[in-house]
Order: structure tokens, then C-alpha cells, then sequence
């Protein structure tokens, strides 16, 4: 692996999000992982951060609160299509999902959130900040499309602690 | 003007909000802009999403709550440094920036707010989600270092129209 900065991985990250998604790792002591197709990076407050979004009802939700770390794993190009679909769609609650997928994890440099094997590249974030959203002031088109049910997302902006290009 | 993808110029504005920052600007009648030094930019709710930070106090304030639109004009690389420091500091309740600077405005492609001339890129934005920050999950080495006063920033989620090289 090698420390790369986050411009050298931003089109990796972008392309990914428009296509199947990217991984995020939450959980130490029993990781789980979920597919994300949305998230944010660049700077605020003076760091490296990159912003995602978690729905209250997911597990996930639940790990991000008790341990405040979280780490973006982007896949090789054209590969983990499986992997992305059942992540996307199966809880942490009811699966072991590296298990499941023959994943493995990998020690992260600066989190104690590990990374997932078989990636092309990694963002490793501490979270500084969280805001959970609201009806108001969300464009009503996006509210009609993502939230007719309410379950609305925690955003988590997480400082940026590193950036990897696997080998 | 060529249009780009977010990507091509996401390492220039990375760049620039490291060093002296970018501009953002706001209203259409009569605009004003500021230097911003925090964005982030990628994917949100299926669409490509640019969010920025302004205070409570600021003047650019009023001009979001009232049109909901705005730009982010990249400098060229080492110019334009007595423009940012003059945007970062003084207010538009007091100077016509532009006029006091000798820039000119040149017409955005989707939204009503107009682009910077002299700049290197831009991104033409609309809002579709704000969110008024406050403390609490803010880390306490944040609230120490930039919120002492309070005067918290409201968080703005652009949908990214329109992406420009300029020539």
C-alpha cells in the first residue's frame, strides 16, 4: 500500500459512486461494511475531510456511534459486482458479510477500523463532526425520492487521516 | 469555457483551498463574492453535490437564503492573491468587490449567479439541502478553534450544473 493524497483518489472515488459504489468499513472488534453510493471530500476546517451518509435504521449507524471511525475502501475497476450488490442489500445484523463474500480485512495505519481486502484504494476517516438530516430546507424532489418514509441520514464528516493506493 | 467533469477539476480546487483559497459567489442582481477555504465535492442523493460553508454573519448569507444559488471560480495558480485576501476580509455591505478589484462577471450557463472572470474553473451551483451547524458531535479542538463566538456556518449542498475549464 501507498500513501497517496486524496486529489490522486478523488476520480477513482467519483467514478465508483456513479457506478456499483464503493465499500465503508465501520466496527473494530466485529467489523461489517455496506455499500455507499454517495459521499463528499475536500476541505473543511482546515482538514481533509470526507462527509457520508448513514441512515438511522442501519447497523452501521450503530457502529459509527460507539466508535466515531470509519474507513472508504474503492474497488478494482470492473470487479466485486457480488460483493457490492449483497453488501448493498444485506444487514450486518444478520450476516457476517467477509464471511459470506471470502473477504478478508487489513490493519489500517490510523484507525482501528480495518480496510478491505481487494481493494484498488482507501480512505482512512476519525469523525469531527455529525448532523443528523431534516425535512427543512431539503429540495422537495429529493425528500418525494429518498426519505418518503422519514429514516433520514446522520451526515459524518470525518477528518481524513490517510489516503492508500493498494498494490 | 470548455465543460469538464467534477473530477478534472477537483485537484485545482483541493489545491487552492490549501493555499490562499477559491471564490464564491453569490446573488444575481447585484452579486458579491467571498473567499472560501473549506468545500467539499461528489456524489449525493444520485447527484453530483459541491457543499460550502458560510457563517451566520456573513453578507453571502443573505444572498444564498435569498436566490439559493452560487459559484466556486478557481484562481489561476499564483494569482490573484490581493483579490483573495480583499474577498476574505472585507464585507459587501461595504465595497463593491468587483468594482474595487477591477474584475468582471462573466454569465454562469445554468444558474442566475455569475462566474468570476480571470479565474482558472468553476462550478455553477444550486441549492438542494442546507443545515445550520451547531455543537453538539462537534469535536472540541473545532468548536475551540473556530467557534468561540459561536456564529456557527449553515451548510450548503450545491447540485453541481455545470463544471468549466475557462480558456
Amino acid at each position: 500500500m501507498a500513501l497517496v493524497t486524496q486529489s490522486e483518489i478523488f476520480p477513482q472515488l467519483e467514478e465508483h459512486l456513479k457506478k456499483r459504489g464503493c465499500f465503508m468499513v465501520a466496527g473494530s472488534d466485529a467489523p461489517n461494511f455496506m455499500t455507499i453510493v454517495w459521499a463528499t471530500a475536500g476541505i473543511i476546517w482546515g482538514k481533509p475531510i470526507m462527509m457520508v451518509a448513514v441512515r438511522l435504521s442501519r447497523y452501521t449507524h450503530d457502529k459509527m456511534d460507539a466508535l466515531k471511525e470509519f474507513t472508504v475502501c474503492i474497488p478494482k475497476d470492473g470487479t466485486m459486482a457480488k460483493e457490492l450488490a449483497f453488501a448493498g442489500v444485506k444487514s450486518g445484523r444478520d450476516y457476517d458479510k467477509a464471511k459470506e463474500l471470502g473477504l478478508t480485512y487489513l490493519p489500517a495505519d490510523k484507525v482501528s477500523v480495518p480496510l478491505l481486502s481487494d481493494c484498488a484504494a482507501a480512505y482512512e476517516c476519525k469523525v469531527v463532526y455529525e448532523t443528523e438530516m431534516h425535512e427543512a430546507h431539503l429540495d422537495a424532489e429529493l425528500r418525494e425520492r429518498y426519505y418518503k418514509t422519514g429514516d433520514y441520514h446522520t451526515l459524518y464528516f470525518g477528518e481524513i487521516l490517510a489516503c492508500h493506493k493498494f498494490d
